[in-house]
């Protein structure tokens, strides 16, 4: 068996069909969109289309959508433009289990002039609604609240956050990066004022992002340049993976059912097996509001990185946390919001599927997964430590 | 014949080359650089390998290279670090002809709180050193000078004005987006503490660019996200984009004699035979110190725009200025500055050529616009008032 590839919230691969559709323009129809003659001008129909795809996914119009250059310039550009557009206010909340692309921009603006709130979680990662609701002041510029968790899968209720953010005449902005092409993000249905989109978190290359802002609110460009994406993202476009954006978005609509149905099984399948094999293992995080393709499973008493290093060695991707924070010797920043013990957060994994995964890579991965586990428990002072714990407590 | 591309300033073709080194990229090797997987691993030593390449085109260490998402990204990030790292400095000194990516910067950042300074420059495109000697102050955190102008290709004395900066202990910034590939950029012969350029100048893909920051420079983040890039800037890399880019890098090293002998004999044949054929047509800018592969061509009393659109109904693309500002019917901002005449400004057009062209194409150019322009002459009033002035001067 080739590859596993189960770290599809980090990033995933390029669909086949999004590549064939972007390679025209690379090295045939490389014009400049922005160009006076037809041949430029091409790349700029194509971009069109592309944004109404995008546009499409989430119930926006087609001038509501700027296209980036990734989650994080989405994050960063909503950010900025709120606090630009409101320059008397110097309130940011955001939560305490966001990607690093909004956590760490706000922990820069909280020592930079602004104050930043976090809003705290609970055991099953979900947020702290009465904390929130108390630190809305008429000092709150944004508040900035990630669809669904990276790390966990976690759904937040942006409905209502959103809906009573709106209210206040506050900006509202989400990250829905982990969430577009997964769940029924609808910016009809919910009054988000402003949604980040990352291309290649569903099958679009990496380089590319988006972000919708709801027609009326205040903007202010992040990338000042040229008066491309109409004045509100400098820089020529990134023409064909604008384009391969839009087949991927494409290609989600179409596959919504199979990674709510399919995919949602395998999941289930892959913790149910792995928790009763593995002794000391659980799931973080709420088993229901949750990500069908994701599954953070605690494997007490091991080190996360261990395990991935020996799943690497058959061939098996997952993550401990986010790709984003990794080549960090801390615990992950959710887990430990969340409550999860040291033992606990330590040893946990990150499986999240695609609609390329298989039940036999599943299958595969239940069998070889728990004697990996075994064999660092053995190894682990910790797993060794708590034996001796229980039988000293037993000899009392 | 087909389509005529001379509009390399704006974009240019991505190799097959580049294409070829990229494909893999989107559809088998499509892990996180940042993943703890051998499979996301293999993704970062590609990436090391092309930040090595691009490095070696400009004489630098390997860590002084940060990719971003494109020029206007390194330009951005460029200017916003130096105020940043200087906080209590507010002054910014550019030129009267930056791209839009610097100039409309400063001109926001002129109205809030900094005070931006633009190097007014000669009827030959060249800067009056004497002003920009008499206004850099105690209080001027960065200069941002490009290496060569876009739409004329005059080159600015990069290394006068770079000592006489980094001398004072004021960072000296360059876009290098057009120079680079053309022409000879060194940073240990030219003292630039930030250089910006881009990939698809240079026969990479649109959405990639780079930042060259000098070892020792203070720098803050523009885009504040995961710790990609050393923690400089965040957001999963284009890892497609980068290793193209790398491959072009390569492919410019070569092409360099290519470009500098061959291409310049094009160019120089282009517009001596327009000039002859063609009357009240003339060169704008510098006739020496200029990219070997642009020129800027004024034809009195016709439109910039009918020129373009004459031309490209016979598959020739070549544009009136900056694509970046195109879609305005103000005449390029590069030619005002320069005092070019308001019935030779908006008749100017800018040829810029690649590796890719030929004299066939060049000839055909040749043959083929000389027409183009006497027609629209005899259409235009601009012209038929000069032959009417002319007469009433030559009755009185």
């Amino acid at each position: 068996m080739g590859v596993i590839y189960m770290d599809n919230n980090a990033t995933t691969r390029v669909d086949p069909a999004v590549a064939e559709k972007m390679l025209p323009y690379f090295t045939e129809m490389y014009g400049n969109p922005s160009s006076m003659h037809s041949f430029g001008g091409q790349a700029g129909v194509k971009i069109e289309e592309a944004r109404a795809r995008v546009a499409g996914l989430i119930g926006a119009q087609p001038e509501e959508i700027i296209f980036t250059s990734c989650g994080t310039e989405s994050n960063n550009t909503a950010i900025w433009a709120a606090l630009k557009s409101n320059p008397d206010k110097r309130h940011i909340i955001t939560t305490r289990v966001e990607h690093p692309a909004v956590k760490n921009l706000l922990e820069y603006l909280g020592k930079n002039g602004y104050r930043s709130t976090f809003i705290p979680v609970d055991k099953s990662g979900q947020l702290d609604m009465d904390f929130f609701y108390k630190n809305l002041t008429e000092d709150t510029a944004i508040v900035s609240v990630m669809w669904a968790n990276n790390e966990t899968g976690v759904i937040f209720p942006i409905e209502e956050i959103a809906h009573l953010v709106h209210e206040r005449g506050i900006v509202f902005h989400s990250d829905a990066v982990q969430a577009a092409g997964k769940l029924s993000v609808n910016v009809n249905r919910v009054l988000v004022d402003m949604l980040s989109l990352s291309g290649h978190k569903l099958h679009a290359p990496k380089g590319v992002g988006a972000l919708y802002v709801r027609k009326g609110t205040k903007f202010s460009p992040f990338l000042v340049g040229g008066h491309q994406e109409k004045g509100r993202r400098g820089g020529t476009e990134n023409v064909a993976s604008i384009i391969g954006l839009g087949k991927a978005i494409e290609l989600a609509q179409q596959r919504h059912d199979d990674v709510n149905k399919r995919i949602r099984a395998l999941r289930d399948r892959l913790e149910k097996k792995l928790l009763e094999k593995i002794p000391n293992s659980m799931i973080n995080g709420d088993l229901e509001m949750r990500l069908p393709n994701t599954t953070s499973i605690a494997f007490e008493y091991v080190e996360g990185e261990a395990i991935l290093l020996m799943m690497n060695e058959m061939g098996i991707c997952a993550s401990s946390g986010s790709a984003c924070t990794s080549g960090s010797l801390e615990p992950s920043h959710v887990l430990r919001a969340m409550g999860v013990p040291f033992t606990a957060a330590h040893g946990s994994i990150r499986f999240s599927l695609s609609v390329y995964n298989t039940e036999e890579e599943v299958d595969f991965v239940i069998e070889k997964l728990p004697p990996i586990i075994e064999r660092l428990r053995q190894m682990s002072p910790f797993w060794l430590d708590r034996e001796g714990s229980s039988n000293i407590c037993s000899i009392q």
